[in-house]
């Protein structure tokens, strides 16, 4: 099998809006794709409602199992935002007040209008160190492995910046993505000889169809944690694929 | 607490593409609506790698914590498609040819073109059921309370239909969305009161922002899967909206 890379995370996506169908998750990619650039692989997501066991429960095994948590959503105002006080749980830590955070929200806040929900954003787990929010002031924060993030997308992409300077980087994933024309059952039994043979490898194999054009094809995904060069295993794959009439490029 | 459905299901997404974040996961939201929509609550979601001995410890935990589990991803013909034994192994069941298939992809294919590759996906464990696969002919299956889906968005959609006729339903859940144009936090704590009072239906709070027209808003929906009304707990929230100087309406 394929090497693992040296630091590995999670995602745990709280929300019962994503559970329902009704809001679509895009923050396990935008997080995924960040952390695969700097050598950090995702090895498993979640999402999970937003009940405080629940949360508990699972951030104490995510937590012990990975190198890092990304969590997102439930750092809000109102009721349903539970996050920050299930982690205090989940960690036996006190629930309280961040002076750093409050300070900031109540700078941000006209005056008179830093009321008891907004005031609700600066508690946290006790020593939580805050991740700034460019754009809404309300900080998110990590606690020892966990970085606890919120789950609007455009105000959690302008915060993951900040967070991915403060953590243990890998070596960056080798990884070329190869197209062709062949249909997938075409090539499965050559591809699958070739992935044989390069064990520290990974080669997945993704098939697309465009009915209304009746165009498809497959986008073959090379990629290494260890290997200093993946270009043999690209080019005997390219080869391959010549070799049985088909077309490829490099995308 | 409110109260929970009747019927509940996990979703268990298989594909390094998705932990990559190569390839944004929708198979949630599509599966999750559905299953909503006939009474079925969705409890929880995992992502996880193609490795089988993952994917066997996943489904043996999902399987006996819920009632039903849907698998989308790893189905198809090449080498990185593990789903099917998988399943097998997490039953210890035989992994064998369904004939049934077998005969589906022999009739799809053209003479001679029915080859090793695509043989394998008429594999599966022994006594699944089949799930007709209108679009590509290689049909998903279902054992015990294990829907198996194949990752393909556009493929996938064609064949939770014939899923949703087979499976126990639940009550519907009601759900009302309302939108003002305040703040979340502005609402917080008389939303935080209007909860508690109704502790049978559950009120999300889901804020938005448009930076560049400086407008946002929250959308706040309100659900129960065991009230059979929940038209007071509306009006309620409206009134408070009004009160607090605020527009709302029914989205």
């Amino acid at each position: 099998m394929e090497k693992k890379a040296k630091v590995n995370a999670s995602i745990l996506i709280i929300g019962n809006e994503i559970l329902s169908g009704r809001t679509q998750d895009t923050n396990t990619s935008t997080i995924a794709t960040w952390l695969n650039s700097i050598g950090v692989s995702v090895a498993e997501v979640r999402v999970i409602p937003d009940v405080e066991e629940t949360i508990v429960e699972t951030l104490n095994f995510l937590r012990s199992t990975y190198d890092y948590v990304f969590t997102t959503g439930g750092i809000g105002p109102t009721h349903d935002d539970i996050t920050s006080e299930s982690i205090a749980n989940a960690f036996n830590q006190k629930y309280t007040v961040n002076s750093e955070a409050f300070k900031i929200l109540e700078n941000y806040y006209p005056y008179g209008e830093f009321n008891k929900g907004r005031q609700r954003m600066a508690m946290m787990p006790e020593g939580a160190n805050l991740i700034p929010n460019p754009l809404t002031a309300a900080p998110g924060f990590y606690f020892k492995n966990i970085y606890v993030l919120p789950g609007v997308p455009v105000i959690m992409k302008q915060m993951i910046n900040y967070v991915l300077q403060n953590i243990e980087k890998g070596e960056a994933k080798k990884i070329v993505t190869i197209n062709t024309n062949l249909y997938e059952s075409t090539i499965a039994e050559e591809l699958a000889l070739i992935q044989k043979n390069n064990p520290e490898c990974s080669i997945g194999s993704y098939p697309y169809f465009n009915y209304t054009e009746k165009t498809g094809g497959v986008n073959i995904v090379v990629s290494s944690w260890t290997l200093e060069k993946i270009d043999h295993i690209i080019n005997e794959i390219i080869k391959m694929i010549s070799l049985m009439g088909g077309k490829s490029s490099i995308v």
